[in-house]
């Protein structure tokens, strides 16, 4: 049976455990925090992140790739695009989502929700800030360039939907949520990919899990 | 025509360069610095980094993306594995050499190459000290156990074989080189791979530019 390492959560984390269930494919939990300096899992694992995926031979890290190899190996119901270009532009998306998206929009949720729960120290205000003022607005003005009025990115919900999605999760349980007046497009992405069961399943783990710290 | 935005010496643009070559397909070759801070430029990399390749309607940026378009679009010759997990290993150490492999190889690189030619500054060997001595063996040690002791990672020389070697590339303009006593499967592959005549015609036209500085 496919094994996901990681912990609910993680924007990352996310996107597997809900496209394993979109596709229909039972795997075993197994709890494993990021960056805990642990040498067993960085032997499969050399950046200690999360998640990772053991399927049979194969060992996968990074989300991106793992959700590829998902798709590519379990390929019903279709979650990614088929088309060269249409492929190649959901490739971006997520990367560009995964990376700088992610990185502002997880520095508000460890600012805001990890720091003073785990830490019991004071968010850096001045630093959230800055994100939230200057560095987050010209991502989220491209992001919106590329997303309909109604519907998905290519139409049917695809694990592109969900990629751009998973970081503003984690920013909303720090309280920030997306102004809906100035990205309409990417305001009401959020709220459809949210209304997905399977996504909404997954969420509501999370919502258990944040509540019984 | 495809272009690719640009500029030789990245160890993400030459990616590009050498598949478009291995490929034999034409491109234009737009000069662009990468964090270079110009608007227009952000208008089709949100981020400003090099390369962004431009195919027709399709505007790509990030080099893995790009390196899967280009084979997807352009299938001929194959330059990566086709079966899903060999294709998923492919993707997983792109993806690990592209981000924390180069980050700390062109940690070395800007600080003993670029530092003192363009920011007339003295390198931070300190700083130097601490990727070559803890943070780089690690990964090192990774990559070796993922190379084979001849040919390539795959067999044939495949687009992944060229992502593993490239960050090294830079840091030997700093000179660096991987130890062949201590990791004797990586710097036998870069060498493998720097004897490939596209690469080496594309190592050519470096060495022409840094020459002329």
């Amino acid at each position: 049976m496919i094994k996901v390492y990681g912990v609910h959560g993680s924007p990352f984390v996310r996107k597997v455990y809900i496209m394993l269930g979109l596709k229909g494919i039972s795997f075993e939990m197994v709890q494993q925090r990021p960056f805990a300096n642990d040498p067993e899992y960085k032997m499969i694992n050399p950046l200690g992140k999360v998640p990772t995926l053991v399927d049979g031979e194969l060992t996968l890290c990074d989300s991106k790739v793992i959700c590829r190899y998902i798709e590519n190996a379990y390929p019903e119901p279709r979650l990614y695009p088929e088309d060269p270009a249409e492929r190649a532009k959901a490739d971006w998306l997520e990367e560009f989502s995964g990376t700088s998206v992610t990185e502002l929009a997880t520095g508000i949720f460890f600012q805001r929700f990890m720091r003073p729960r785990v830490f019991k120290q004071e968010p850096d205000e001045k630093f959230i800030s800055e994100i939230i003022t200057n560095r987050l607005p010209p991502l989220l003005a491209y992001l919106e360039g590329h997303i309909p009025q109604e519907g998905f990115v290519f139409g049917d919900f695809t694990m592109t939907d969900l990629a751009i999605v998973s970081p503003f999760i984690n920013a909303s349980y720090a309280g920030y949520e997306v102004d809906p007046e100035s990205w309409p497009r990417l305001a009401g992405l959020i709220n459809r990919v949210k209304a997905n069961p399977e996504v909404a399943a997954v969420l509501a783990e999370e919502a258990r899990m944040f509540g019984a710290r």
